[in-house]
């Protein structure tokens, strides 16, 4: 079953196939008549102007770290220079998952409508058909890259045979390459698009409802098209590099603590996989993720024309449910199938102890489940009639100040439930299986990934297919149709953000568990007043990130109203329809200032670790103590950032939803109370303020602290592989003496173990030789000790190391 | 100079008595005719009962945590039943330092208001006198309390000389008592105080102003009275409960941090102060700092009757600064003094390390900076006429949303300088002087604290002066000059939360550090998954804490608001001045509500850790296991506490002063708007937002954080002292040798080092006794090892132990 690595590949094929039948399916549908069609061309030139100028960007970027990529590969010994190679594809992969995203979601919309006009269940059926296609691109996308790669690098760097735990380290190292080119794209794309889709949604709602007294998606709004844009460009491409970024980073952080699994155990394992099993495990079930996926989504179909929401959510959460059963039941099956009965791991503190691998399938439960919990949790929280909500639109009665603390309060209180589950589930997927428990985790509810985006995608679809009903003034039974899909979608979305959040925590974890093997320190311990000193800076900058993007939702939305307004001045006949708005004009500049404003954040994100990774190096620090700083930076960012994520998602749904309550009516100290009215307005105030919560700074939270950890594995081999002031390394013992001696590079040991054991009754004198990363094979002589020991051979004695 | 342990009572006392002399002279002055000395009597009996109420309540608590105190010293060997008597004197004593804070300030108000109507220079002298009374009586008290407890102790365990460090730990640990009593009753009176002050405010203003149409602080509003004993419960009592409990551990972390300084450098030092001078230091730079306050406080004085914010600004500058400048000259020549000229500390995973007496100087120096920096970036991001405020004036121009998220941008925003100086005194400190050096950086700081709250409470009084000037119809110079007291006092009170939250930072590092070394763990290592689980955890406690502050001042408010309107429709005649309000039933009902809502934080605050260290501990975890556990929660908490407080108390002064800049008129889009514009009633729904974030949640979280981190220490010696399943340890050496044995309770260990030394040419065979907890042992024999090799014994190969 060594053909097994490829399994993965084919499966990633099979989606993407069937992506594409999908594709071609949805496109075949009636995409309507003149106006609808032309409104749809719109959103489509539109969408694709901000991705082509987005790119233009990027490509920049992407050519100066490659350029800083391959300049410390050349220094660096230990970094490979096709690491450049790596990364240029991760990001290109992404962008691609995201076009085919956005060309999908804008072509989809304007066939919902058409759909909608004659059908419900065939709405749907087209509406999720698109998020279905955007699902699978990306899941597809994300498989088979990381897998191809992985192959490349394991025949080039090992000859496509198992050696030794430190040549598959360079690997994935190598790898890494990929995860980050992918999660640098995805940062851009996720905070761009946040601020896109609401300098658009903002500049048209303020000139055009407020100033003009023209309704939404009006076609005389020179905005309306930017808004609409907006939509795909921050709910759908934003949210499929988020998730695309989340898929790759998880499943290699858990091939990274599956290649420290063989390493406990002694350095190499025998299975039926090549002696590889527990690092093919996430790609595996990553791949089967894909093929249940589809399954999933199959199940989402309605037959009732006249449906209502229940239904229709109904049949969502018939196909997610039955995808999270099977990828329940694909876990056991392939963590049976695939690893050794029983293992070795080392838990930190508590040294080596036997792990039968059915407790790494329990790990996996723990990540469905917290899949499923932080959805309902965020529902709670964030759901139409629930009492937070309810709460929310008392406190509304009055006036916007006690509107925005309720908010402010219930986004913060969510915090409580959000991560004491984090909390749990950290703690029982680490007893379970150590940090490749924890990692396994997050496999596992990333698995689904192709189901979530699907479910996520068809939100914004129908919300577009929605506008385009409005604008072309079709009968309102398309847009009560279209309505309904979106309500649902609207609930889904929320929910969606809270799996994002899951599952970038548990990924970062991962991340991080991966970056404290690579670089060999011994832990992180905050009790060292510098990696406290970087705690707190980690701790701030998920903070002042956020307050970044706020502040570019601003700028950006005062330039379009500014430009709104000029069109309304200068454009003769506008109002009255006889002339025409220049939309094009306000998509460039919604383009141009997300593309600008996404620059300081960004910066901020990928500056501050490498500031703190090679200032003190210059300064001649001991890399093994800017290691620990950086791995304290890590860990403030990430706790930091999962509870600035969770308050601003979530105080951001709740917000938006108290609003939207006053649309059928709400009872307000026994009255009912409508839209209009003042306690609506003091509604509307808090949706305002909730908007860059929960579709700017919150969602990025998820980018910055997976890139965060990620940079800091990219950079992990030069902070661990140099630590030339560690040299020194005794390992006594009463009857095991070891010989080392350094390698001429500095970097890489070689240590003899002679020791003494019992064969055929006959005591004999035995060597091995270790050859590694100093930290690496500290551990696995000392597994190496224990194993001897156990098997009964004269080790009487041994001495703890450091 | 061994009576040098009594010199900081002296100084207490001489402080006391100034504090004394200073409140005749103040009680002296003119009261003012009867309608004002009416007034005041109102708001001081209602600051009474609420005081009265409060203590109550806290009677209960004190004796509930008494019991469980006295029963855990019962059960635990390490912990002794005194702390139970320290523990209840140190909420006495902080009660006590509430009292006379309170009494003192609304009995200066009115005569303040008197001064007012003939010298400017006169109401200052009063007001600040007030302040001055208050500042003196917070610090004489805790520094008498702190010294008066630890001399008994020294005396009761140690027969007031030196034995060893396990003694000296008895005693701080027990000592650690007095600190916890004080912060918790510093907890209750700034939660419940700030409930109070809120609560009463908007009440009043929500029925008064805007439903009744009267103006503030009109006599017929009956929350007036409870809005004016406001002021007084939250920002005196409130801030001297908090400053009282800040000093006082801030000394008690920096002598238990002293004692591990000679720990290191073998166990005993030989000094002209019994050989405790590292312990003495802080005690004696407090003391000090009582003198050098007195010295400030007598600089600020003005003598134009004309005279403007600027010269009041600049004659408590003047003594502010005067008072900084003679603590660092007091901290140089105490530090030359009192420590040895070279010391060996102990730098976590670098060692011993020889540190001259001098770097501990310069990192007081580091904390007087802090001191001083904090304030002036909190004045940069929330004083009146400052980019950051001007910013949110201009976009309160386009409504309440924008300028929401504008305010709550400057208060993220300003996390960036605040986290990075902190973040550097971390670093400096520690690196000048281990954590030695961030204790006594944070003791330097605390110092001038007698000075610190005169400056804050002058502000309050002044505040009231003017309430009683309005309420009592006095001629509009007398409001003119109070309010220009009152204006320089609302730029000290947000400087004061900048000093307050700093102080409060590096307490609970201190603390944090003493925690770490009273359980005798290695350290806190968050590669470890519980660990950083309830570094998880820890991070969200602070953000609950606030929401359930803030829901609390809504339920308060809104109690309030019921009562007002019942009595403007109950009691005939009460619009027109006839019918007199009932002042005390709000009064009751704030009092009543501020207790009951702040149960559930409190609950919160306490509960956490408790639950951390004693739930693991039923299940049989490993004690050090837990304590590494509860030390992740602790780190969690503070570094989310101060990055929370920060962004509270800035947000909700920045919004304060942007509606505060409508009064004197502000350009927006070239057009000067002033009170009563659209632009001001957003900014005033701002304000709505900040009152409950400056002045209920943000303060808050300087009690949460050092509370948490003091619960810790009391909870240390349990954890640490109980670790029977750590009992195996070796010293094996080339030619020193150690025996050593268990004693019977399994905690203590004494261990014999045999060792080879050469006297006057001969070897000899010597042995050396020691005696004290595992982990600590540990530390003093290889200190002890350290030293033989250096005096050129024949100790040749040492292991390290881990």
């Amino acid at each position: 079953m060594e053909s097994m690595i490829y399994m993965p590949i084919v499966l990633a094929v099979i989606g993407l196939i069937y992506m594409w039948i999908k594709q071609s399916w949805v496109m075949k549908q009636d995409a309507g008549d003149g106006k609808m069609k032309e409104i749809s061309d719109h959103i489509y030139e539109g969408a694709l102007a901000f991705l082509s100028a987005e790119y233009r960007l990027l490509t920049i970027f992407v050519v100066i770290v490659s350029v800083a990529l391959a300049a410390v590969s050349f220094i660096v010994p230990t970094t490979h220079v096709l690491i450049v190679v790596a990364f240029i594809f991760g990001a290109v992969f992404s962008a691609l998952a995201g076009n085919i995203g956005m060309k999908i979601a804008t072509k989809t919309n304007v066939r919902t409508t058409q759909a909608a006009r004659t059908s419900l269940p065939k709405a749907l059926n087209i509406s999720f058909g698109g998020g279905t296609v955007m699902g699978l691109g990306v899941a597809g996308l994300a498989v088979l890259g990381l897998t191809a790669f992985f192959i490349f690098f394991f025949h080039f760097f090992m000859g496509g045979e198992w050696t030794n735990t430190m040549d598959m380290t360079i690997v994935l190292e190598t790898l890494a390459g990929f995860s980050l080119g992918a999660e640098s794209i995805a940062l851009f794309a996720r905070v761009g698009g946040g601020i896109y889709t609401k300098a658009a949604d903002v500049g048209a709602d303020l000139v055009g409802k407020v100033e003009a007294g023209i309704p939404e998606d009006d076609p005389r709004n020179p905005a309306t098209i930017a808004d609409n844009v907006g939509d795909n460009v921050g709910d759908v491409a934003g949210m499929g590099a988020d998730l695309f970024g989340s898929y790759v980073a998880t499943v290699l952080a858990a091939m990274v603590l599956g290649n420290y699994v063989i390493k406990d155990m002694g350095g190499s394992i025998t299975d039926n996989f090549g002696g590889i099993g527990p690092i093919l495990l996430p790609m595996a079930i990553a791949g089967v993720g894909i093929i249940i996926s589809i399954i999933g989504t199959m199940l989402v179909r309605i037959s009732n024309n006249d449906a209502k929401e229940a239904q229709v959510m109904g049949a969502l959460n018939k196909g997610n449910i039955t995808s999270i059963v099977l990828v329940a039941l694909a876990c056991f099956g392939l963590v049976k199938w695939m690893l050794p009965e029983t293992m070795q791991m080392e838990f930190f503190g508590e040294g080596l102890q036997e792990i039968s691998s059915m407790r790494v399938f329990w790990a996996t439960i723990v990540g469905l489940v917290v899949g499923g919990v932080i959805s309902a949790v965020t529902e709670y929280y964030t759901g139409l009639g629930k009492p937070p909500i309810l709460k929310i639109v008392q406190q509304s009665s009055t006036g916007a100040g006690t509107n925005i603390i309720a908010g402010l309060a219930t986004g913060m209180i969510s915090t409580f439930p959000s991560v004491l589950l984090f909390a749990g589930a950290i703690w029982a997927s680490y007893a379970f299986a150590g940090f490749y428990g924890v990692a396994l985790a997050a496999s596992a509810m990333m698995a689904t990934t192709a189901m979530q985006l699907a479910i996520d995608a068809f939100g914004p679809i129908s919300d577009n297919a929605g506008g385009i009903a409005e604008m072309s003034e079709q009968d309102p039974i398309v847009r009560e149709r279209t309505d309904i899909l979106d309500s649902v979608g609207n609930t889904t979305a929320a929910t969606g953000k809270g799996f994002a959040i899951a599952s970038a925590a548990l990924t970062s974890l991962a991340l991080f568990a991966a970056y404290v093997t690579f670089t060999g320190i011994d832990g992180i311990n905050i009790f060292k007043a510098p990696v406290l000193a970087m705690l707190f800076v980690g701790g701030m900058v998920p903070v002042v990130f956020s307050a970044l993007a706020m502040n570019a939702v601003g700028k950006a939305a005062m330039e379009m109203v500014q430009e709104v307004r000029r069109q309304f001045r200068d454009i003769p006949g506008i109002m009255e329809g006889t002339g025409k708005p220049e939309y094009d004009k306000c998509v460039a500049i919604s383009t141009k200032a997300s593309l600008k404003e996404m620059m300081l954040p960004g910066l901020l994100t990928i500056g501050f670790p490498l500031i703190i990774a090679f200032v003190p190096m210059i300064f001649g620090m001991d890399h093994m103590a800017i290691a620990e700083m950086l791995g304290g930076y890590m860990a403030g960012v990430t706790v930091s950032g999962v509870l600035w994520a969770i308050f601003q998602n979530n105080a951001g749904g709740a917000w938006d939803n108290a609003k939207k309550s006053f649309e059928a009516g709400v009872e307000i100290n026994g009255e009912m109370t409508y839209k209009g009215s003042d306690a609506h307005k003091a509604a509307v105030t808090g949706d305002t303020v909730g908007d860059p919560f929960k579709d700017t700074s919150g969602p990025s939270m998820n980018i910055l602290i997976k890139l965060t950890c990620l940079i800091g594995l990219v950079v992990a081999p030069i902070l661990g592989g140099h630590a030339s002031d560690h040299t020194e390394m005794a390992i006594i013992d009463n009857n095991v003496q070891t010989e080392m001696k350094a390698d001429v590079s500095g970097d890489i040991l070689e240590v003899v173990v002679i020791y003494k054991s019992v064969k055929e009754g006959q005591e004999v004198i035995e060597k091995k030789l270790f050859k590694g990363y100093k930290a690496d094979i500290k551990k696995e002589i000392n597994t190496f000790e224990a194993l001897l020991e156990k098997a009964g051979n004269s080790v009487v004695e041994i001495k703890e190391l450091n």
